[in-house]
């Protein structure tokens, strides 16, 4: 039982800011909720709150903020005094449209957080009114028809301290991690549910801080993440990863790096953890060498490559 | 071996034409390659020809004509001579956009059809350029994302009379078919290749004649026509049977009623048929009222409604 | 949060021993883990506990006793001391198979419960040992090749007394239910996670007591539910409901009776809920008139039949 | 249209006859039709005949002989005619279990084929009827359970050599090729239907003659392809491209190395060829170096490995 409802929503960056929002509406398939600024509110199908994603322009790609919602304000209060021990607390704000107050932090790494309780629901207008009263907002078929935010994977320097704040500080599960033959942790899959994963942190390959590997959106099945390859392929969309399944949480995945940079996944699947004693799974250097589930060799670049871009890396072909 | 390519284009009649278009292209997901007249053409990524549908502006509903496409010129020629010989041909005509001359000719029931051999290819303009070349045109995310026309389901009074000249006069392959205990066919399944039906049969509750029970779209997987249900119900297209798998040739199906009121169907799988020796398979009156393939119940409606409707019938609620 | 981590494992009686075992390995496709007396402990590749079903020859059909796992002894502690309170306890057992001291239960309705917070970890033989670590054990390609245990719905004469002893007594979340014209409930749907339902109360036709509707076992595809149909069908189980899509929790279903007569689901799908303040979404008669998600009608049995059978009740056909 | 009606059966030679055996019983999840000598006969539960592949123990692996039905008696005659006219004909035979008179032949390349028009169809034994009489066998829900044998893809020292034979003396049309920027041909796909491959030549990388790239089995779904890469995981079958989708020909993949050595494909999936007049499609040399549908850059052992071994070629790992 985790102080900790969900992630969400989070706040992207790209410096490309016509070209990523046509690939979040056409190409992902999210609905426009609102425009601001520099930024477009935006949202899956089956998202309950009003936005998911809020992506702004800039002058270069990264994740700007990520939300977390406490499950109520007193798990939002225990959290913060645990925030706040750590020093790396930096106060309230009033949040952001349709949340309460926020209070921001960072991770060791230095990625911007903010946890919340209050939260508003989603009110779909008519024209996107769903069929099904259990359903947040209609169905809209409209290229890949992601469903939801799924998980984020935020690069580290160091995942061990980056995790260790992950489950002591914000009250994360820890499924699944990979220990190196030198005893150093290249990643950590966290939850605060059954699902498989939620928040999840991987070497940065250049040490760099603050950077995203990439951000994940739901679909329902398989053969939608099939499809959506098909759908990045007809949008000159740079397939890095064709679908397949990832050996750890077992999701399938379809990875694709998006106008403004940043590395996108859409995802369905993954294992649910039902054991409220579960072990951590620790994934060896040689388990790993194996590849994937199916033994697909994982492409170079997706051990190097995040945002915003460091000089030294190359960016995926 | 059959002088027969392939059934369709096909042209279909609405009183609603507006609304039907807006189900072939946004629900269905189609193309607009041609308005002309009271009437728009049609097609799906998958159509090789421009376009396979012409949707035409009525007073009613049902099919204008339903185009066949011999083989080369000699299987052309076979065939007309055939059908003058029944008395049932009408003469030559200059066919339709993108097709060269067509005989056109009534079956015994009165449908109207043309047989063809002359037909272009079609060539798409740079936006709907296909990312693999061995594919008409790109695939476009929009609605159910229908690939192609795939079959034509008609109502006769006298199936048997009807399939005899498929058969004997067209040059189909007779696949399956329904015997009644009173020795009358109810059903009769055809094809001119490996596929389960290609033109088929069913008989007219009211004895009408010239009447249509279903066009057929194909989808890829049976995923995509779960999903196609998902769509019809999200736009109010009345779902006349949902997904689910025929015991006749083992198509998985989605049945609806598009505006104008005629009955389309969203179709994938179905058996292929190797042996050119293949008995065609006859179901008895005892064996349809098991239902479908897993026992599922055929609607009343299913076996009474055609377009253009007959004052005895009842619209499907 | 919740104090329930998961319901199971759960003792299922047959009064045809020889044919539901049959039904469980080959048709579903579950392991024996282990035999004693007059029963089998079954589970699916996907349990994490040693077993998830057990299942008891008797003279009868239903099911004998739903555990619940708490989620540490603290959570157990004070579930049973709430137990206690409402005068339903029975009081201290040694529990079952691979399970720790668990307390013995009736709810209102008077179905048998025991809630336990020990639990063994399966631990597989050479020949079931997975390939992916993160698996309990190796996927084994049998039958419709359940994953494991997913829900229960039991049938009850008092929905409502059930539902509020579930929520307030036992802590589960309450996600959908059915309110009648007259006010009164029809079903319940409850779940201790983000997983739709878990612990399911449905009106008991016939005022019955302590009777089962159906467990369901979990596949994690929809292409699986409809395999699943097929194998139904070789294996001459009764298909009462073709594969479909819920309105309610928008699960996805294939309905069988195993030869002992209990009504079996295999299941996937579902809504995830991610909100911690989810308001329950009430479904009206009129509401539940309109069907299934597709709009497909519910078989009149499946509103009427359970198990033990009633004398007053229809076997479905 | 074409005078061949479909490909098979084939005959596949294996060093470690047990062992092939257990993995196209238990992992494909074929059934044993019959067995005689060195030989076991296996089929799917969708071949129309009695049996699909003969497996048969030998010092080495590859391709023992190809058959190849024609549409009828007068299409195997002109066949047979112009097969003797090449001078590659080796003359009558009794054909094999099931089959009537043979001719047997050999292409330029020295794969032995016989082609025969008599042939019995299957009588399923009483476990094995179906419930739906439309279907050979009943489905058994055993390993991959694959419906059928589908395609072949022989190697060949001279592809354009042996790809006009197929098309001029055989008689199946060619849908797509590679042709290198020095103009020689690296593959020809060819087909006697609208399915978009059935017999198909890739170039031999050390310019052997007789060998074999690979036998492929048909599945319904794209699903059942992704599940069959668990059975083989689960089955140390070692998996050499996991599931994904092909550019030429657009069908889905699974390849696998049997112990005996051979590839095995499960595959579904691919593109119809419904135009009569269809242009062959030629893929260069760059677009090639693409990869396959979905950029996925084909394993190198896929363009060099073949059975028998020659010994210059390294095993897939």
């Amino acid at each position: 039982m985790s102080d900790i409802a969900h992630l969400g929503p989070v706040e992207l960056l790209t410096p490309k800011a016509e070209e990523s929002l046509r690939f979040f509406v056409d190409v992902l398939g999210m609905e426009i909720e609102h425009q601001e600024g520099q930024s477009v509110y935006l949202r899956g199908w089956g998202d309950y709150q009003p936005w998911s994603t809020k992506l702004t322009e800039s002058d270069t790609s990264g994740m700007a903020l990520l939300g977390i919602r406490a499950w109520d304000q007193e798990a939002l209060e225990r959290r913060v005094k645990k925030i706040e021990a750590t020093g790396l607390g930096e106060g309230w704000t009033d949040g952001d449209r349709g949340r309460g107050p926020s209070y921001r932090f960072r991770d060791p790494d230095g990625h911007v957080f903010e946890i919340y309780y209050e939260s508003e629901r989603y009110s779909p207008p008519p024209h996107l009114k769903p069929s099904l009263k259990n359903q947040p907002q209609r169905y809209v078929p409209r290229g890949c028809a992601v469903k939801r935010l799924d998980h984020v994977n935020l690069l580290a320097a160091d995942v061990y301290a980056n995790r260790v704040f992950g489950v002591d500080t914000l009250g994360y599960r820890l499924y699944e991690r990979i220990e190196l033959n030198d005893g150093s942790e290249a990643g950590a899959w966290m939850s605060a549910t059954i699902a498989a994963h939620e928040l999840i942190y991987t070497r940065d390959a250049f040490g760099a801080n603050g950077r995203l590997h990439h951000l994940a959106y739901w679909v329902d099945t398989r053969e939608e993440c099939l499809r959506a390859a098909d759908i990045f392929l007809e949008n000159e969309i740079h397939i890095e990863a064709a679908p397949s399944k990832h050996a750890i949480a077992q999701g399938f995945f379809l990875y694709g790096i998006e106008p403004g940079g940043n590395r996108i996944e859409v995802t369905t699947g993954g294992r649910f953890v039902y054991d409220p004693d579960e072990p951590c799974v620790v994934w060896t250097e040689e388990e790993r060498k194996l590849g994937q589930a199916w033994r697909v060799k994982t492409v170079e670049s997706f051990h190097t490559y995040g945002t915003p871009p460091v000089p030294q890396a190359p960016t995926p072909a």
